[in-house]
């Protein structure tokens, strides 16, 4: 049966990059593995997929009944991941995520290290198992370096990240500074696109104390594109709050060329995260200095609110 | 400030090798680490200590106020871990069992194979930070594997353990069979404990469904020892089972020579455990031939039995 290998819901880059890249080494391994997506490329994704000639991978919401036997990369965190996930078997899991909400009859191969990007350890996966990296593949992992990184200028970023992109961008025959600027850039388009299809695009559920709160993030190279239309963004999020059945749904307008972030905020409690982030907020607005990272700078301080 | 490494309560061989071999990797690499122990170490693991010359690690039943940086080896649940798990950092865990009932706030190292032991992983470790492994170290870790691979006997044994135990076995300057036998029987051996003694020697709670179920094994080269003696067993272990608020207490006492369990059963659901095993249970007892490991053989029928 074939053993099905994807990243979490609303994926970016890395979602997808090391849901290929892990199934590429499965493969060579000898393991009847494939990748697939919980949902379409993001379109910075869809800017590498096509500069390295790579298929977008399937989208499923289940697994079953295709498989019970799976592969969880880029999250472990069970309400990030296919809806019938308490049903099939997770034999591999490779991340870079605090590890929460994960549950495991059988033991099982569980590697969580604390890098910028989940293709930086999947990078030395494939070396421990002396499988050489293919151009297309190693195209994919280091945009998902650059993507999880801000082009390893976020704080996330390790010297693993740096010297991995670095072996990856020669693989994939790129330079790393003019590839990943168009990457971010591609990444950071808004477009025409509505606020709600904004809001949803790079979104995740987390459970903090006894609170409900959605974490969303846009790149942009000009977050006041966003400001602009702050009363549409608020009542659009409003809707998908209530919708989802949040507490609290959070947006970060990052800006990936100065390394900022604008919040926008509907439900409660405000308060904690005017503490969180030491900042008041004003008509559902607060700027945030040097904010990039949801992993890093945003998930502890707001756990600890919310305790 | 000293990072502490340890074990599961009730620490077996393994427990104690593996904090003892993470902690020397640790302070290879620079980091201010320090194996201790939360329980004395049992006769077999006190018999590999004096082979090699090792002092056992303090015992602490909490990590504060001393540190509040901790690794964890050889387990993960928070209930089989130091009182105060959740007011502290787990910087790493190192494991071989199920994931479960573990969260963090940061993204950590977390390292868990489907390997019969944590040294086996450790032993991995140490090559690919190219730090040689001292002959003592090398030798309470093959004894770790001795321990919970049954000499290589048992099903949990991968080839792995099978290849790192000729190693360590190499390093440590010892014949594997010869020791491995000893090592055995010197755990094996129940002396002139009472059954309560007996009973807490390697016992792990698990929350299974809404079941909280103690799972105690014994290893002997003569099970009858403890069936001749049943009905003090079971009285003693009753006690325990109300002592310790448990629904369901399971003795394992295990014949590490011809590889089966005799089984002695407290508290209810009777009739999921006979489920788990196919067996009944008659005044407390049944045979489980085969029956050796309670992490592959235990649990998971357990689990489904109780979902």
């Amino acid at each position: 049966m074939t053993v099905l290998v994807f990243g979490h819901r609303n994926p970016d880059t890395d979602a997808i990059a090391s849901a290929l890249a892990l199934a590429g080494l499965e493969v060579a391994l000898g393991t009847d593995a494939h990748a697939v997506a919980l949902g379409p490329p993001n379109p910075e994704t869809a800017h590498a997929l096509a500069c390295f000639g790579v298929d977008a991978p399937g989208v499923i919401e289940r697994a079953r009944p295709e498989t019970d036997q799976v592969m969880l990369v880029d999250h472990n965190e069970r309400q990030q991941s296919v809806a019938d996930i308490d049903e099939v078997t997770v034999l591999r899991v490779v991340d870079h995520h605090r590890v929460a909400n994960f549950t495991s009859v059988l033991p099982l191969y569980f590697r969580v290290e604390p890098v910028g990007c989940t293709c930086t350890i999947l990078a030395r996966m494939y070396a421990e198992n002396e499988v050489p990296i293919p151009r297309a593949i190693a195209g994919m992992m280091v945009s998902a370096i650059i993507s999880d990184t801000l082009l390893l200028r976020s704080v996330t970023t390790t010297d693993d990240d740096r010297r991995v992109a670095a072996e990856l961008a020669g693989i994939a025959g790129i330079d790393l500074d003019t590839y990943g600027d168009a990457l971010l850039r591609a990444g950071a388009a808004l477009g025409d696109l509505g606020a709600a299809e904004l809001i949803d695009r790079d979104a995740k559920s987390y459970t903090l104390g006894t609170t409900q709160v959605r974490l969303s993030q846009i790149s942009s190279t000009d977050p006041t594109e966003v400001l602009d239309r702050r009363d549409e963004f608020l009542a659009a999020m409003e809707t998908e709050r209530v919708r989802a059945g949040e507490d609290l749904l959070l947006l970060f307008v990052t800006d990936v060329l100065r390394g900022d972030s604008e919040l926008l905020v509907v439900g409660e409690p405000v308060a904690a995260v005017e503490k969180s982030f030491s900042v008041t907020v004003v008509d559902g607005h607060a700027h945030l200095p040097g904010v990039v990272s949801r992993k890093k700078q945003v998930v502890p301080p707001l756990t600890a609110a919310l305790r």
